[in-house]
């Protein structure tokens, strides 16, 4: 008595890509719903099994969908916008700047649209993402009927779709609650790196992944750089760091651990965590080589992904299965390290266990999900075909198979692609939008190319402040009464210094570019002698935010770099309209009040003469957290007599400029 | 007055890879015969020429053809024969078994055939090949229509087709006065490399090449086991060596060079020698990662090749474009390194120049012959397109572009594939010819699969010996004599030494396995004492060959490696069906005789006792040698006082066990 299928794939090479690696040279396969009811040889399947749809596949290769295990996909708007740069100035001079500008719901579902297109046809049925507006990525793979991992991003510093890490956190929070337990997507949380994120947000983004049982991912040990200033600051390696913070009691997927030691294997495996290896993004952006061949030795998970299509330049996965085992193979002096066998189940079953989605996708048994592609291997690229040992066809699919050889591609028990066809997107459509998106942003790039801002970041080394700064000053009459109050038990004063401040404030014709400050610090002795000097380059930005609380202003983030040349350099280099200098003397506090650390600066403007003034400052990346700092100032202000002294609103060089 | 060209091709994006890396947003080429006639924007060129035939590129990237500078095109028939193994076992075990088995002018036709389809398909129009039998590569290279510079191999070891060196160099010298000013083909040697060819065979091939004036192909310190081996025998690095020996004297063309220092790159610079880096090569051989960064700052002209599809696994220029960026950034440690434009240009005009082509091809120039490549850079793997910077178009190309985005290829102003369709080829009956053979070659080797040399080349170490033994042995009666006789002037010792030979015979049920010997030497002071132990295994083919003079028997090559397991592990792993054992007192001279070396063996056979022998042999790769050795032979045997001595000509082995 036969039973009845959906559909039954016959006349097929099946690789299963289960425990056994068992291969059916002609084999069948039967489909039910969204799962595969039996797979094995063409004659016992047919004996078993028909079906309203019996599909021919002439021989192709028939395998579980590929898993791409790190990806941002509406980033394949930006792919090939800049190229060649180094990390600081392709991340803060071009994608920074114009994922500011333009990333919206809009631009994340027509990003992801293309990113689908794209992975469909190069074999992809599974993918796990990071970027913002997550919400609306889902909405466009569900449409694409793809299945993916999706992580809305968490990280300190303002995100197109945040303000404030506070506000990312709600938003994964009620994108897992809306998408928990549909049968494509599988929300996740990302809190983007270690470096970007303070430890609170470590901490909150574990409690919540671990709330709705969904995965973590997040960015770790990418570069050297990474990891020397995390044992500078913190004394340890990255994966001890975040597992004192609490990141390895979720469900971790690791993108890149391209520098990470024994140790920290053992941990990661310990914690169950995936990895995913991403070889064309670590040779592009020259992050170095990741240590695959130990990693799978010490028993972790290593899926392989593309990364974002800003930094590979593609979603290729065939490519990155080839590097995969190549890289590998170079690194360890061993052509027999990562054999094309392994490389291709770290693409599919081993893939789909570093997302934890083992038990639903990733090999062709009975009970997972139907995620099958066929593969033709023998076009003249790829010809003659060898067939002696069952190794020859996976040596087939990943030293020599292109993603174009890909011919159908079914998800969940339903055909995203037949005959090469795509049959739930419009490529016409979405290369029309696309196309037009990237005439926007080349606009916005041509105007913006020679602003201060992309040239101070073309200088290398340039840091974004963090997010808010609140602070105050007031004109002061009496400034013996400040030296004098802040000796007191509520101030605790960590350190003091004396210096006198040179400052050349750079303004430009276009005065959107705001002023670019060079600032020479000479730091005197307790004789008045100079001991050292500091110089640095800071751009402000024309517009101050918004006040916080009585005489408390917010200001949005400034970039800062050292300044390693001289001020005559800087002048040539930035062209300024005019050149305005302030010398000030400056006595400097770095005082704990109530918890919380403050810098008093009680100034004396020298040249030109204006009087005292005093500062008081603080920065932070919450917005929270800036609203119960401008209480505090307040308070400080009383605590050092100057609660009535009048306000200045303006910066030194503002109230300088405009005094008549 | 508008002139008239053959064809004009407008409505392109052209990228000449000139001097000046001009563009043409809009552009057009005009084609007259052979050659370009004019290039630049389609205006102008539109208001000079008008022609017979006129072609709208739709707007694709109109660029020259790419250059592949280094392959061994007819090996695309042993594609994916073997993959993920060590080179020794990868080489020895399949490629040179198979090649000496299978390689004939048809195999190397129809290889050459369907790897010029793959290679016109992917956008290549010219390759630099090395192989044998290249007068049939050029036959079938000139039937595609694609420009090559063809080198005929010659190397030391016996070829498919030649059994000496002196062959390979006739047949070198015909090729290159058969085909010299050919418009498509340029004839070329190779000596393989400094390994596996003489010093004479270097000096040869050099003076070949510089009396025809044409390039020299040779393999360059691929591995840094070459380069240890090359300062341990001859104490300097492989360039110099090579250059000792003459190579550089001719027009180099040099694969690889993976391990060579600043040094030799100073030399191969003045020399005017072209370099073919081949990424996908040394990372699936782990080879080790080429100094492409530093090559080029030298002033190397730098191609890239696909080296042979057999360790590829194919002919894809684009793959090796975007890995040649790749990896040189990632083991520079620096993104900005080998930009696209610079991985474009390796593939174009500095590969010409590297071939020693620059004034024929490798950019769109006038005078310079119709090598022309059209690319869709619009597909969906490559949308959006940006156009804000002139590299956008290179970093399309390098980063995100596929060999199948090539639409239409040209060679020599003549078109070879439209919108994808070959116009030399046909695709159908290459890739059912080329399955025949791989059919073929698979039952080949499961035969062979369990053969006796496979398992021991399969260990590892493994080297093949001098094709030609030049050997006489004798019975001798006054054994007192041959030691007093060889103390004469004309005979010089090298050197002396005694010991006794513990050898294992192991033989099979399968005569044509030939024997395999396990021996164990116990080397003797003048007390008698053993003093060290060697032992090692050969494997000895059962036919032994032709007489070249009285007495002297000339053999073939013969397999041997260093045994460091003990007999039983050997009894275990090549499960013989007999073992005979042979113990000797064995006296041995290294002897110089008319400046020619020679071992001499004063063997008694203890065990089983059977009487006192004589050995005189001597080993070559050359058959001119071992017939003049032969005859030094027979003065030796006479000198010794054995001239009527009984000769023997069976092995030791054959000798016992064939006695009463």
């Amino acid at each position: 008595m036969t039973k009845t299928a959906d559909t039954l794939l016959v006349n097929a090479h099946i690789l299963t890509m289960d425990e056994t690696l068992n291969q059916y040279r002609t084999g069948a396969i039967a489909i039910s719903g969204e799962k595969i009811v039996a797979v094995g040889n063409e004659a016992d399947i047919k004996s078993e099994y028909t079906a309203k749809e019996i599909i021919d596949c002439g021989g192709k290769i028939l395998m579980p969908g590929l898993i791409n295990a790190h990806t941002h996909v509406p980033m394949t708007l930006l792919r090939g916008l800049a190229d060649d740069l180094r990390l600081d100035v392709w991340l803060m001079g071009y994608m920074l700047p114009v994922e500011r500008e333009f990333v919206s719901p809009e631009f994340v579902k027509l990003g992801t649209s293309l990113a689908c297109a794209e992975q469909i046809r190069s074999g992809i049925t599974t993918f796990n993402d990071m970027y913002y507006f997550e919400e609306d990525v889902a909405k466009a793979t569900v449409q694409a009927g793809m299945r993916a991992v999706l992580g809305q991003t968490v990280m300190k510093y303002p995100a197109p779709d945040a303000e404030s890490f506070e506000v990312s956190l709600n938003k994964a929070r009620e994108f897992i609650q809306g998408w928990k337990n549909h049968s494509l997507i599988t929300p996740a949380v990302s809190p983007h790196a270690p470096y970007s994120c303070t430890p609170e947000i470590l901490r909150a983004t574990s409690n919540l992944a671990q709330e709705f049982d969904v995965p973590l991912h997040i960015h770790i040990s990418e570069t050297a750089y990474e990891v020397e200033t995390m044992r500078k600051e913190n004394g340890i390696p990255v994966v001890p760091y975040i597992k004192k913070h609490g990141i390895l009691e979720a469900k971790v997927i690791a993108a890149h651990c391209v520098h990470i030691d024994s140790g920290e294997m053992r941990t990661l495996l310990h914690a169950g965590a995936g990895i995913s290896h991403n070889p064309s993004s670590n040779l592009k952006l020259a992050s170095g080589f990741a240590p695959v061949q130990k990693m799978l030795e010490s028993g972790l998970n290593v899926g392989i992904g593309t990364d974002g299509p800003a930094s590979n330049n593609d979603l290729d996965m065939f490519e990155e299965i080839r590097l995969a085992s190549f890289v590998a193979k170079a690194v360890s002096n061993d052509p027999t390290v990562v054999p094309a066998v392994t490389a291709l189940l770290m693409a599919t079953r081993m893939g789909a266990k570093a997302l934890h989605l083992g038990d639903v996708t990733g090999s062709l048994e009975v009970g997972k999900r139907a995620d099958i592609i066929l593969v033709d291997i023998m076009p003249l690229h790829n010809a003659p075909r060898f067939m002696r040992d069952l190794n020859n066809a996976y040596a087939q699919l990943v030293y020599a198979s292109k993603s174009t050889d890909v011919t159908d591609v079914m998800v969940n028990g339903k055909w995203l692609m037949r005959s090469k066809k795509l049959l739930t997107l419009n490529e016409t459509d979405l290369l029309e939008h696309a196309q037009d998106m990237a005439k926007k942003i080349d606009i916005f790039l041509i105007e913006r190319e020679q602003s201060v801002l992309s040239k101070l970041i073309a200088l290398g080394g340039s840091l974004e402040e963090e997010s808010f700064e609140v602070q105050t000053k007031v004109r002061v009459s009496n400034p013996g009464t400040v030296s004098e109050k802040i000796q007191q038990p509520e101030i605790e004063i960590i350190r003091f210094r004396h210096y006198i401040e040179h400052d050349a404030y750079f303004s430009f014709d276009d005065e959107k570019q705001g002023r670019l400050r060079f600032r020479e610090d000479d730091f005197l002795d307790e004789k008045g002698n100079t001991t050292n000097t500091r110089s640095r380059l800071t751009l402000l930005g024309v517009k101050r935010e918004d006040k916080v609380a009585d005489n408390v202003v917010l200001s949005r983030s400034r970039f800062f770099a050292p300044a390693i040349h001289s001020l005559r350099f800087y002048k040539e280099y930035f062209k300024p309209q005019q050149e305005v200098n302030i010398e000030k003397d400056r006595l400097r506090w770095l005082i704990r009040y109530k918890d919380t650390e403050f810098f008093v600066n009680l100034d004396k403007i020298i040249q030109p003469a204006a009087g005292h003034f005093l500062e008081i400052k603080s920065r932070t990346w919450s917005r929270t957290d800036a609203e119960h700092k401008a209480e505090l100032v307040n308070e400080l202000l009383e605590l050092l007599g100057q609660k009535n002294a009048p306000t200045v609103t303006q910066d030194y060089i503002e109230f300088i400029t405009t005094q008549p």
